[in-house]
C-alpha cells in the first residue's frame, strides 16, 4: 500500500482486517509510509505525535480507535465491554485538549454503541463499530465535498490564496476543507495561485500542503511564516482561507499556532479571511474564545527542526499548538450546510436552520 | 582565540598582523569558529553567505575588506593601488543590497584613502586604512553606547520586550543596537524579560540573539516567528523593539523579513514599536521605503533548515532577506543622537542637528 501510486498514498486511513493502517505523515514527504494501529492506545499514540493530524482526521482516526478498542475486548475480560469501550474513548479523548472534533467523534461512537449494539454478540458490536467509524470517515468526505462547493463560490479568478497549515486531504481523509475550497476552485478552472506558509514548528505547510498542491497541479508559493506580512504589503494576497479546531458560539475560534497574526494581517490590508470547517468543528456549549483550552506541546519541537538542534537543549521554549482569532476578524465560515457571514449573533441557529 | 572565554567568543572582529580573523556566526551556537579573511574577497564571501551579518557589522567587515585590499595589493601590479581599493570597494559594496551601512563604511574607507593617504608610501597606507577600519569599529561602540543609554529610558520597569532577529554584539560588534538597549536597561535592574522569535530562514534569534541573552544574564524565550500574535493577543507584550538595515528619509525602514508583521501586531494592540540604529542607517537621499532594495536570497534556505531539508528540492520558494515597514507604525527611532519620535518630517534636520 505504501508504494501504490498518488491516489492510494493520500488514502489516510486503510482497514484491514483487524486492525487500522494509518498514513504516517510526520514522515511526509520525504517518506510514505503507514503504521499498523492494533489498538486504541496505538491510536492515541499516533495522535498525540501528530503521525494523523487535522481536527476533522483526529476524529475520524479516534472513530477507528473505538472500534479497535472493540477488536481488541476479550471476553474474559473482568471489565464489561461498555467500561472498555469508554475507558477507550476517555484514552482518546484526552491525547489532544483543543480540537473539537475528536470529543464529537468519540461521543457519536458512544451513542451508536449504547443505542444500536449494546445488546447485540461481540461479533457483532465489532462490526457495528467499524461501520460506524467508517461511516464518520465517509460523512466527512461528503462534508468536504459541500465545504468545497460552497467555498469556491468565494474564490475570484487568478486569485492569489494565503492559506496556513494543512487542511487538505491529510487533514480529513477527504477533500479537505480550506484546501479543499481551493482545489475545487482549480478544478472549475479559476487559475489560483497558493501562497503555503511552512508553518512552524511542526512545518505542516513545508511538508504537507506542498506535497498535496503539487499532486493535484496547482500552482503554489513555499514562505516562512514571518513572509505573510511582507506579501500583504506589496498588494499579492488576494484572500486568506484557512481551517478551524474549534469554534465558540460567538464565532471565535482556535486554529494552527500563527493563524491570528494572518488575520490580523488581513484585517489591516482589508483582505477577506475565510475560515472552513465542518458544523462539528463548532462548540456551541463554548461562550468565547476565551474558554477554549490551548494545547501547550514539548518545547524540543522548537528548539529542534525535523530532530536537527537549532539552540541549545535547554533553551527555555513557550510552544502552543493553536492560538484563538476573535470573530471580528472573520469574514465567513465556510461550512457544510453553507457560508456564514457576519455578524455571527445567529450562529447557533443557522447551524440548526441552514437557508 | 576559538577556545577562549565568553568575552573573547564575543569579539566579532580580530586582526591579527596582515589578515581578519572573523567569527563564523553561521555556526553558532553549536560551534564557535574563526575564519580568517586574507583578503577582500574573502570578506565579501563571508558577507554573502551571513558568515558576519548585522548592518553595523557588515559595515566593519567592509571596512576591514578595504585595508586587507591594500595588504594584498602587489607594488608590481598593473593596476593602480587606487584603482585596486575602488575595485575591492565595488565588489563589497555588491554583496548584500539592502542595509545601507556597508555604502556608508566603503565611502568612508575611500574618502580617508582619497584625503588623507593618496600620496604616501603604500605601507602608510595599510597601516592608515587598517587604523581607519578600527576607527570605524571603535566608533560604532561608542554609538551603540548612547544608543542603549538613549533607548534604556524607554524601558519601563519588568517590560516583557519583543525583540527581532539578532541586534547584538554579534550584529555590530559593540554592544549591539536593539539588543544593546536591552542590555542596558537589564544592567539598569528593569528585570527585563525577552521575548524571542527564531527569526527564519537562517534562525539568527535562536541561534545567536539566544546565546547573547544566556551569556548575559537576561531572562528569554524563544517562539517561533508565528507565536507572536499569541502573545500579543494575551497582553504578553509591553513594547517591541527591532533593529533595521536602511531607513528612507521619511522613516520608512527595512529590517529582517518578518518586521513588518510584528508592527503591524504591535499597531493592532497599541504596544510601542521602536526601531534603533545608528545614523548611518539613515538613507536620506531615498524618499520612502519603495525605494528600497529588497535582496531575494537563496531559495534553499527556506527548503532547507541548518543543511536538513524539509520539502522537496525543487519545491517553488519566495525568500527575500528584508520586509519595509511604513513610517506610520514607528513610536520612536534609537539612535546615538537620541530618540526621535513621530512626526518624522524633520528627520533629516534632526540628524544634523539633534537637541
Amino acid at each position: 500500500m505504501a508504494q501504490g501510486g498518488r491516489e492510494v498514498a493520500l488514502e489516510v486511513f486503510c482497514w484491514e482486517k483487524d486492525h487500522l493502517l494509518l498514513l504516517d505523515q510526520s514522515k511526509l514527504p520525504l517518506e510514505v509510509d503507514y503504521i499498523a494501529c492494533c489498538s486504541h492506545h496505538d491510536v492515541a499514540e499516533a495522535i498525540r505525535e501528530m503521525r494523523v493530524r487535522g481536527a476533522p482526521a483526529i476524529g475520524v482516526a479516534a472513530a477507528f480507535g473505538i472500534a479497535l478498542a472493540a477488536f481488541k475486548y476479550s471476553p474474559e475480560s473482568k471489565d464489561s465491554l461498555e467500561d472498555f469501550l469508554f475507558e477507550a474513548a476517555k484514552v482518546l479523548k484526552e491525547t489532544r485538549p483543543t480540537a473539537v472534533n475528536l470529543v464529537w467523534a468519540l461521543e457519536r461512537m458512544l451513542e451508536v454503541y449504547q443505542k444500536r449494539l449494546k445488546e447485540k454478540p461481540l461479533d457483532e458490536v465489532r462490526t457495528g463499530l467499524l461501520e460506524a467509524a467508517r461511516q464518520i470517515l465517509a460523512d466527512q468526505k461528503a462534508r468536504d465535498d459541500k465545504i468545497a462547493s460552497f467555498g469556491a463560490t468565494l474564490i475570484p479568478e487568478k486569485a492569489n490564496i494565503l492559506t496556513y497549515c494543512n487542511t487538505g486531504a491529510l487533514a480529513t481523509g477527504g477533500l479537505g476543507t480550506a484546501l479543499g475550497v481551493i482545489v475545487r476552485a482549480h478544478e472549475e478552472g479559476k487559475r489560483v495561485h497558493v501562497y503555503v506558509p511552512e508553518t512552524r514548528p511542526v512545518l505542516q505547510g513545508a511538508r504537507l500542503t506542498v506535497w498535496e498542491l503539487r499532486e493535484k497541479g496547482i500552482p503554489f508559493t513555499l514562505i516562512t511564516d514571518n513572509m505573510a506580512g511582507y506579501l500583504f504589503s506589496r498588494g499579492e494576497i488576494d484572500l486568506v482561507i484557512v481551517g478551524a479546531d474549534r469554534i465558540a458560539a460567538n464565532g471565535d475560534f482556535a486554529n494552527k499556532i500563527g493563524t491570528y497574526s494572518l488575520a490580523v494581517l488581513a484585517f489591516h490590508h482589508q483582505r477577506p479571511f475565510y475560515v472552513a470547517a465542518p458544523v462539528s468543528t463548532f462548540d456551541l456549549g463554548i461562550a468565547s474564545g476565551e474558554d477554549i483550552p490551548i494545547e501547550m506541546r514539548n518545547p524540543d519541537e522548537v528548539r529542534m527542526i525535523q530532530g536537527t538542534p537549532i539552540t541549545d537543549s535547554q533553551c527555555p521554549v513557550l510552544n502552543p499548538a493553536f492560538d484563538v482569532t476573535p470573530h471580528e476578524l472573520v469574514s465567513g465560515f465556510i461550512t457544510e450546510k453553507g457560508v456564514i457571514k457576519p455578524p455571527f449573533e445567529s450562529l447557533a441557529s443557522f447551524l440548526e436552520n441552514p437557508f
